[in-house]
C-alpha cells in the first residue's frame, strides 16, 4: 500500500478492498467482519442498547490515547451506561486524501486493542476517503450494541430524592489533556486523558446492584452539564458538595491558569452513579476495587428542593446553582 | 436558533440541547429518542443485521434526493440486503461551523420523511460541530439494525452455479446525477438519482422466496465491482449479458460523453438478486409489481467456468472479463 491514503482507497473498488483486507481485517477482523457482507449478522438477547458517536478530536494523538481508542471507549461506555454488556460495534472512517498510512495503521491498531480489551467485536465498517481539505485528517464514527442485563435499565429519568450521587474518579483530565496538547502547553506531559472502557466495571456494578437508578458519563459539557440533564429528566434537584468532587492538582492548576472550570470539561473514562442511599457504600466498594474506580467517592445527594436544578454547596458552605454549559469551552474535544 | 450553525450547537451544553429538541426531535422524534439517554433501549428478535455508512456526498442536494434521504436509504438498504426488516437507526452529524440552519433543517426533514416511509425509527444520535474548514459542509453517519427473517440469511458467499442473476432496474443513475450536478453539466435535469429505500420490496421478496441466495446493492464501484465481490466470495463465475443490463438512454449518453462506464457508477436504489433458476420468474414478478422494481430483468447466470471472475457476453457475442473498479471514478458519490 502507498505511504499516503489515496482517494482510490475509498472507491469501493480494488484499492478499497486492499485497504480493508490488509489493514482493517488484520487489526479488527473476526468471523463476521471477514465475511464482508453489506451488513453483519448478529445474535443478541432481544433487549438491546444502541448508541452512536462521531469522533472529531484534535489532535488525533494525545497523552493517554488517540482518536482510535477514544472512538471505542466513547461508544462502549454509552452502551454500558444502559446496564448493558457491549457486544458489537461498527466503525465508519472518513479520511482526508494524503493522510499518512502509518498514522492510520496506528489508529486502527489502537482501536483493535481497545475493542479486544472491552470484549467487543467490530462487525461492520465503512471507509470514505475525501479530497484534501474536505475533512481535517480523520473522523471516526462508532456505533455499538449490547445486551441489557437489568430491568428496568438505568436511565437519566430515574433519579429519586434521597438517592446518593457517586462519581468514579477525578474530573477534567481528558479535556485538559486535549487542550494542552493542542496548544502545546507546558503541563501537557503531566495531564493524561482518562479515556478508558468502563464496561467491565459497570457490568459488575449492575450485576451486583441492579438497584442502580442512573449511570451516565460526563463527557462533552462535563459533570455540570450531565448533572443538569439528569436533574431535568428526573425532575429532581441534584445537590453536590464542591469539596467532595475529585480533581487532580495538576488539572486544577491548569484550569486556573487557563480560566477553565474542570466541572465543564469532558471526561472519557469516568461515570456518575445515582442509586438508593442504602446501596451507596456497596457501590463505592465495587468501584474502588477496580483500577478505573480507584478514586470513587460520594459527591452529593438527590433532593426535592429545587426540581430540575443542580445546587452546589461551595467550599465556604454557601449554595449556588450550577448551570449547564453555555456556549462552547473547547470544540473538537472528542 | 441562529441562522448559521454555531460551534456552541455541538458543545453538549444548552445550545446543543436546543438544537436537539427544536430540530432533531421535531423531525425525527419518537418515544425512545425523546428520552435522550446515552444509548437507546430497543426490542429486537435476537437475530439481527447491523450496518453502518458515512455519507460525504458532494453536492449535498441533488436531483432525486439529498444527503439526508441518501443517508437513510443507504443504511436501511444494506440492512435489508441481509433478509432483514430494518427497525432502528442512529444518526451522527458532523457539521461545519457556519452551515446554514435552513439547509440543516431541510436535510433533517428529508431524513425524517425517508425514515418514516421505510418504517424505521431513529433512536439515538450525535451532533458534532467543527470549526470552519475542518469539514466540507456536513457529513452524516447512519447505522441501522433490523430483524433477520430468513435462515440462512442471503449473503455474498451463497451464489451457486446455475443460479439466475436478476437486477431490479437501470444502472448508473445516481452516479451520473451527482456528477452532473457537481459539474453543472447540461444533462443534469434529465438524470435523477435513484436513491430509494428498498426494504419493503426486499422483505416481500424474501418472505415469498426465502430461497434467495444473494441480495446486494451495487453502490460504490457499481455493478461491475459488486459482481466481482460476489464471484470472489462465492468462488463462482458470474456471466452477464451486456444487452440485458438496463441503462437509461440519457445515462448512457451522458456516460459516453464523459468517458464513464455506467457499470462502474454507484446506484442507491437498485439491487442484485441471485437465486436458483426455478424461482427466477417468480422473483421478477414480485420485483416488477413494485414501483422500485418496475424495470427488473434477468441479466445473467452463475456458472462454474471461471471461478472468481465476472464474464461479460458483449453485444457482438464475444466474451470479456469485467474487472473490479481500479482507482476512483468519482469521489464523494455517497
Amino acid at each position: 500500500m502507498s505511504e499516503k491514503v489515496l482517494l482510490d482507497y475509498g472507491s469501493g473498488g480494488r484499492a478499497s478492498q486492499r485497504l480493508v483486507s490488509e489493514l482493517f481485517l488484520g487489526q479488527l477482523g473476526n468471523d463476521e467482519l471477514n465475511r464482508l457482507n453489506d451488513a453483519a449478522e448478529l445474535q443478541v438477547s432481544g433487549r438491546i442498547a444502541m448508541s452512536t458517536d462521531s469522533f472529531t478530536v484534535d489532535p488525533i494523538f494525545f497523552p493517554g490515547g488517540d482518536i482510535g481508542s477514544l472512538a471505542v471507549h466513547g461508544t462502549i461506555n454509552d452502551v454500558a451506561m444502559m446496564g448493558a454488556i457491549p457486544r458489537y460495534m461498527t466503525c465508519g472512517y472518513i479520511i482526508e486524501e494524503g493522510f499518512a498510512m502509518d498514522d492510520l495503521e496506528r489508529i486502527v491498531t489502537s482501536m483493535g486493542k481497545a475493542a479486544k480489551k472491552a470484549g467487543v467485536s467490530v462487525v461492520s465498517g465503512d471507509t470514505k476517503v475525501v479530497p484534501k481539505g474536505a475533512v481535517d485528517k480523520i473522523f471516526i464514527n462508532t456505533t455499538g450494541v449490547g445486551d441489557i442485563i437489568v430491568d428496568p435499565a438505568p436511565a437519566g429519568d430515574r433519579a429519586r430524592p434521597g438517592d446518593a450521587i457517586l462519581l468514579s474518579g477525578t474530573m477534567g483530565d481528558h479535556g485538559l489533556a486535549i487542550l494542552g496538547t493542542r496548544e502545546g502547553l507546558e503541563f501537557e506531559a503531566a495531564v493524561q486523558s482518562d479515556s478508558a472502557g468502563l464496561n467491565h466495571l459497570l457490568v459488575k456494578l449492575v450485576q451486583e446492584l441492579p438497584e442502580v437508578h442512573v449511570l451516565r458519563d460526563p463527557t462533552r459539557g462535563g459533570l455540570a452539564t450531565t448533572m443538569n440533564e439528569i436533574a431535568g429528566s428526573s425532575n429532581v434537584c441534584c445537590e453536590l458538595n464542591e469539596t467532595d468532587i475529585p480533581v487532580r492538582p495538576e488539572v486544577s492548576g491548569g484550569c486556573s491558569f487557563l480560566g477553565l472550570d474542570p466541572l465543564y470539561l469532558a471526561n472519557e473514562g469516568k461515570f456518575l452513579c445515582i442509586l438508593p442511599e442504602e446501596h451507596a457504600e456497596k457501590a463505592l466498594e465495587i468501584m474502588r476495587a477496580d483500577e478505573l474506580g480507584r478514586d470513587a467517592c460520594r459527591v452529593g445527594t438527590v433532593t426535592d428542593t429545587n426540581p430540575g436544578k443542580v445546587v452546589m454547596v461551595t467550599q465556604l458552605g454557601g449554595k449556588r446553582l450550577l448551570n449547564m454549559l453555555e456556549g462552547e469551552q473547547l470544540p473538537r474535544i472528542c
